[in-house]
């Protein structure tokens, strides 16, 4: 059953997904789902004895391209409509124990590569509005399986956080006649306290208005819509800074970082905010301190206002030198 | 350190508050601050030997009254503001380990007075825009005090989440002339399938649009903006329903539920939304069965689109049959 039904309290639409309640959920290593099918072992979503990096439609999808009409018609007040649209699992490595930090800069460099290729098929289907690229990474966060990999969602609809983002470049650009981004982008360099790595072609920073201590948000520095977009040369250096970043992480706590991996970039569709996206990257990781995990609660969600325990200036500062630290 | 700094992608204040890093975190038993202080014993935040509901203010609050102007000035871009409000805490009870399900709806019916008192009270306060009532409850949702209690956030702004449901609502008057909440609820009533209890004055039932599969709203059926307004006959009623919902949840699940209890009702300055605001209270569970918790992951945090793994009406039957069961 895949189904959207429109929220008219908040204007959003929620998907309705009831097949994934049975999910694989965290099974033992040698069951892992995405691991390499083993000779005479039992057959894993991959008929491969090794492989690199492999993309497949998640079996437990929370959007699927042949959603059939909504059995519930809904309302005028409140509509439903399919679930349509594609959901994909990217597996980054045949190594169980692998992390996107730890693989070679090579390896994230073809991810790059796959991560453009997706956007770009993905975007081409007529009812996939919105191409979403992330990762959820760690048991704090949620994951239900430990094997490296990242997902990549279809929406047939712009998700709310991306469209807030780029009605507000919308609005930032009727006053001011620029890119929101971008001029965020200048601000951080002229001010350099919250920068953690200045690429070549990718800023990685702690925003000035960081929700989580150790956000980060890596921006490219050419005001490009999307990764279909990106030059040879700038995927060389996202997949650095990717990597650089993440390694931070690991070095500044001591132990692989959980995080929410999520990419921003344009619509797929030929709507409003075309011109008005500025591809960028913002991890989340959940940790507040290596022991104590911040939680979305009252204030979180039910007001919408994020409550922080840490300057970005001050988790900026260790976070940099976490990073120069891995590098040596 | 009690800061806003605006967030001009999001157009969204964020609140810093450093000092809450170091906040009691789950402290045993014996050394709770909010039981009553023992002959002899620690002194815990409140002096008394007994009591039914008290109030006081938060000592790690995320705002407070006499905020300073922030040193970090911020730019055109990217303002800064005192962090001024009023935190709250509400202490339920005495004892321990009750919960608000646990206490008799008498001492409930004495707390509805008590939020609808700080309400008016942190309400009148000129730099208070918004008083926000909720609850934490539960390790799952990042509790650090077990004793049973509430907070009351008086924000100096009209927090995201209830802004965009005031401006759906402005948005619905508009287009259709009336309210949409009362609207949503006469929709619900016609249908039935969600309904979870009808008392004499409130309806509680899981949203057609729920989030969470236990989300659970409880709406005034009077049009009423705030707990301030409501009769007595309301607020007695509105004590009945939420306890029978929550002994519910727990009927339900055999433990004692964790969530978030959030009310939403009028902004307290003389905003645009006075009069568009339809009083209720909101409740998020985060598990989506008794073992597993629906976690805010990628889509949820990074696409702000949420991912349900149950339908309304299926957890609707029998949250409700557990009400009718607690109440045998």
């Amino acid at each position: 059953m895949n189904q959207l039904r429109w929220d008219p309290t908040l204007r959003e639409w929620a998907a309705y997904a009831t097949h994934r309640q049975d999910r694989t959920f965290l099974p033992p290593p040698e069951y892992c789902p995405l691991c390499p099918t083993k000779p005479g072992g039992f057959p894993t979503e991959i008929p491969r004895a090794s492989y690199d990096i492999v993309v497949f439609e998640n079996k437990f999808p929370s959007f699927i391209p042949d959603a059939p009409e909504p059995d519930e018609p809904g309302t005028i007040l409140a509509p439903t409509a399919p679930g349509q649209g594609v959901c994909e699992v990217v597996v980054y490595s045949d190594e169980h124990e692998e992390t996107l930090a730890g693989l070679p800069e090579k390896r994230i460099r073809k991810l790059v590569e796959v991560w453009a290729d997706r956007y770009a098929e993905l975007g081409a289907l007529e009812y996939v509005k919105y191409v979403f690229v992330f990762e959820n990474k760690g048991e704090a966060i949620g994951v239900t399986l430990h094997h490296p990999h990242g997902q990549v969602y279809g929406y047939p609809f712009v998700p709310p956080r991306p469209e807030r983002e780029l009605k507000a470049a919308r609005d930032y650009h009727e006053e001011h006649g620029g890119c929101l981004h971008c001029d965020v982008l200048t601000q951080e360099h002229a001010e350099g306290r919250r920068v953690l790595h200045k690429g070549e072609h990718f800023t990685a920073f702690v925003p000035f208005y960081a929700r989580y201590p150790y956000e980060v948000h890596v921006y490219a520095r050419r005001c490009v819509p999307s990764m279909a977009e990106l030059t040879g040369a700038e995927k060389e250096d996202l997949a650095r800074t990717l990597k650089r970043l993440l390694m931070g992480y690991d070095a500044l706590f001591r132990f692989s970082v959980p995080y929410v991996m999520a990419m921003h970039q344009a619509p797929t569709d030929s709507g409003d905010y075309g011109s008005l996206a500025h591809f960028h990257v913002e991890f989340y990781p959940p940790n507040r301190t290596a022991e104590k995990l911040k939680y979305l609660a009252g204030s979180e969600q039910g007001a919408g206002a994020f409550i922080v325990d840490a300057l970005p200036e001050t988790t900026a500062g260790w976070l940099r030198e976490a990073i120069e630290r891995a590098q040596r």
